[in-house]
């Protein structure tokens, strides 16, 4: 094993990109002295020579070994490199130099799977951490969603908890569980992410098309529902994006932008995910739709020219309506994602801390939402119940669900694709249905494949009159 | 190589499960020799003996060793082994038994990754081979959609021929394009399956939980509809099944059969795949989340004891009105299935044979219908385009997204859970609007994270003001 010495910094950090530098600056900015490196030697002087009053926390090296022999002992090492191959290349570049209890923190967006076979495939301390909220939240305070060893995450944990958000004093920084277990977290949070942010555009469209409003009047609108029972951050960010003017121009902003959508990939892996665990997400395979429709523009206005465009203005849904119908929506995305992490406890052996995922989402990342305290709570008392059936919510839902099928019928109608609060209507639908209609599938089975029912007598392997030919 | 050795039987059989049994029927009713064998000993003797007529062009082989011997030289055998790790063993086992020359063709439900490592991970012939139908299909003439080497599927092209369904004389089986090509299309017709019964269970809802009808009069709407632009073999068997009685009780057979639809994972392949193609394909997913929703039968029971059943009765919806939203649906379920198949001829530099696959899923499979009649016409004359684009399709849409509407509008007013039918709606509506609502996710993304949006001038990697701060 490596030797103890405590001189040089605290800990080190590879990368300073844009959520690199915010990060290292983060933890300079609490106290912590830490070195750090980046590929392009320039980059690591100009971050260096830009950190003001924090320059004294900061070592900037020129190569991996002059990081490494800046740091005391047992060594600790922030990866934030694009997540793939350049972790692995980095990874291998890193521990040669390293002692045997060095370690290697991963704060990067890594797909989970990999981050499973980086901690499993060597014996050294390795954690693969989930860090949300932008380069704001990196650099003033994310939500930090931690998986590896309880043993390493408390040799970091004191600089985890201090660069963290905080709601009140309770640091949004936890360690969520082994291997891949943090940055599985932080998949689901972003691709909540996903389904909220469209659902919150399917409103906009209404707004805009539908209503026919301005984006000043839109803005307004975002900014009452945010001081409600949709508070939230991005809510408020739509509020504020919908306000804002075209620097150039002077135009709204939202005029100016081309309506392709980009994503980086987390949503994906989620809506995939999703389907290996058989827990159902529709609301955030609605937005992962929607993102790679919208990108299709040619075709768009192709399908424009053939059929006319889709949304028509139309009146009939006022905005309290609108609010509910999204209070519900967002509950339902929610209440998926949270179904999707129960489903990782169970299919993992994990043993996910439903409530404290809640808190430590609270401030700090995307999704951060006042919900998050009542969802918190009632996650608190049953961890493993989906809130559209806690009391809490189901109250909610009561109120709100007729709100919710007003705007998918009226969107349906009037030419709106509204396909994540369609999905989360269809999903609530489903869920409370004791007798469905899956009958006439397991017939139709059945009858093509000899698939076999099972009987409401609860005989299974069942098969109808065309088995006895 | 092999040498040649005319000696023997024509063509080898491995696994004479239900389909392997209706396949190995199948060839030797066609006129040709085949020596089969299955691990357990028993299953071969008793296929041989009940093989009536047939006998006399089956040989009974009791190891691989003695099929090997019994086929004439190069040799084909055909795998109808679980899809798995059993195909890998059974190739494992067989390979050195063989000579260079022979063709093993996979004829299971592979995974068309697997087909395109079993293709490439070594010089030996290998056919992939999706083979649809069901095991009335595999017996009487299924669809086949071959992948692999022209050459090698030159070698069995007049079986594959032979036992494959007839449309009026053509025959449906065709070499779809190299590696896992065939498996890729087979497991792409089960995701529109998919799609397309749960539509049909949809509106099955409707007419048993909305309009309060007994099975023998859903079974005569959907005979009806089955005379119409419905015409097809899910249609048809969906008025057999709803008319079926239970063989004990006499029961309405679907009243007993209990709601929760089993899946073999072709479905979810299809939805984990358009993932990795970002071609969405919403109605299949749907179809997916939907079936697993439906096995959580405690939880809805929950839900049901909550907020009470979903589905209410209502009226306002005619039955001219439903056929025509199934209509609309149905068109975008194959219009998202044809697009993944484009997709997959862009991504993997495949020619997949767009208005040929239309062809041979007319007859022998189970998503036979008589649009794709006019799907391979549009196809021919414009493969890579969306159908709801072509002139034919376009003008279905036109007379019919209306209906689709009103049935969406009011299901969802209702409590009838139609995410199927919604999605396929919203992913019409998304198709066809040139100014879509992304331009809210783009500024909100660019806000949080300083993503960058295009402009609408044209240049990428724009900002908003708060960049500027």
């Amino acid at each position: 094993m490596g030797t103890q010495d405590e001189t040089g910094a605290r800990i080190g950090l590879i990368g300073l990109g844009t959520m690199g530098a915010a990060l290292a600056s983060n933890i300079a900015d609490k106290g912590f002295d830490i070195a750090v490196f980046n590929r392009t030697t320039e980059v690591t002087r100009d971050f260096a020579s830009n950190a003001g009053p924090l320059a004294d926390r900061i070592t900037p090296t020129e190569s991996l070994e002059a990081l490494v022999n800046a740091l005391a002992k047992p060594r600790a090492i922030i990866l934030m490199v694009p997540a793939g191959d350049a972790v692995d290349a980095q990874i291998d570049a890193l521990r040669p130099l390293l002692d045997a209890d060095d370690l290697i923190i991963d704060c990067g967006n890594a797909l989970f799977h990999d981050t499973d076979r980086r901690a499993s495939s060597g014996k050294w301390p390795f954690l693969g951490v989930g860090v949300s909220g932008g380069e704001e939240g990196a650099r003033h305070g994310p939500s930090i969603m931690g998986g590896g060893d309880p043993d390493h995450w408390a040799r970091v944990e004191d600089i985890m908890t201090a660069i963290s958000a905080k709601h009140d004093a309770d640091p949004c920084a936890a360690l969520m569980g082994p291997g891949g277990a943090g940055h599985f977290v932080k998949m689901v949070h972003n691709g909540i992410e996903y389904a909220d942010m469209q659902m919150i555009a399917e409103v906009y469209g209404i707004l805009r098309d539908g209503h026919g409003m301005g984006y000043d009047a839109i803005a307004d609108v975002f900014d009452a529902w945010n001081k409600g029972q949709l508070e939230s951050y991005l809510v408020e960010i739509s509020g504020i994006v919908a306000r804002a003017r075209d620097v150039e121009t002077g135009e709204p902003l939202l005029s100016v932008i081309v309506d392709a959508a980009g994503q980086k990939g987390t949503g994906r892996w989620t809506a995939i995910e999703s389907q290996h665990r058989l827990a159902p997400v529709p609301a955030i395979e609605a937005a992962v739709v929607a993102r790679n429709l919208s990108s299709r523009r040619d075709e768009r206005a192709r399908g424009e020219a053939i059929f006319g465009s889709a949304p028509q203005a139309f009146d009939g849904l006022d905005h309290g309506t609108l609010e509910q119908g999204l209070i519900a929506g967002k509950i339902l995305c929610y209440a998926q994602g949270f179904e999707m992490l129960s489903a990782a406890t169970r299919d993992f052996g994990w043993d996910l801390p439903m409530s404290r995922i809640a808190q430590i989402w609270r401030q700090g990342c995307i999704i951060r939402s006042s919900m998050l305290d009542d969802m918190a709570r009632v996650l608190d008392a049953s961890p493993g119940t989906n809130l559209m059936y806690t009391d809490h919510f189901s109250a909610i839902l009561k109120q709100t669900h007729g709100a919710l099928r007003q705007v998918v019928a009226q969107a349906s109608l009037n030419g709106h694709p509204v396909p994540a609060l369609a999905s989360g209507l269809a999903y609530f639908d489903a869920m409370r249905t004791g007798r469905g209609t899956a009958d006439m599938i397991q017939g139709q089975r059945d009858h093509f494949g000899l698939h076999g029912f099972e009987h409401t007598n609860g005989k299974t392997g069942q098969h109808g009159p065309w088995a006895k030919n």
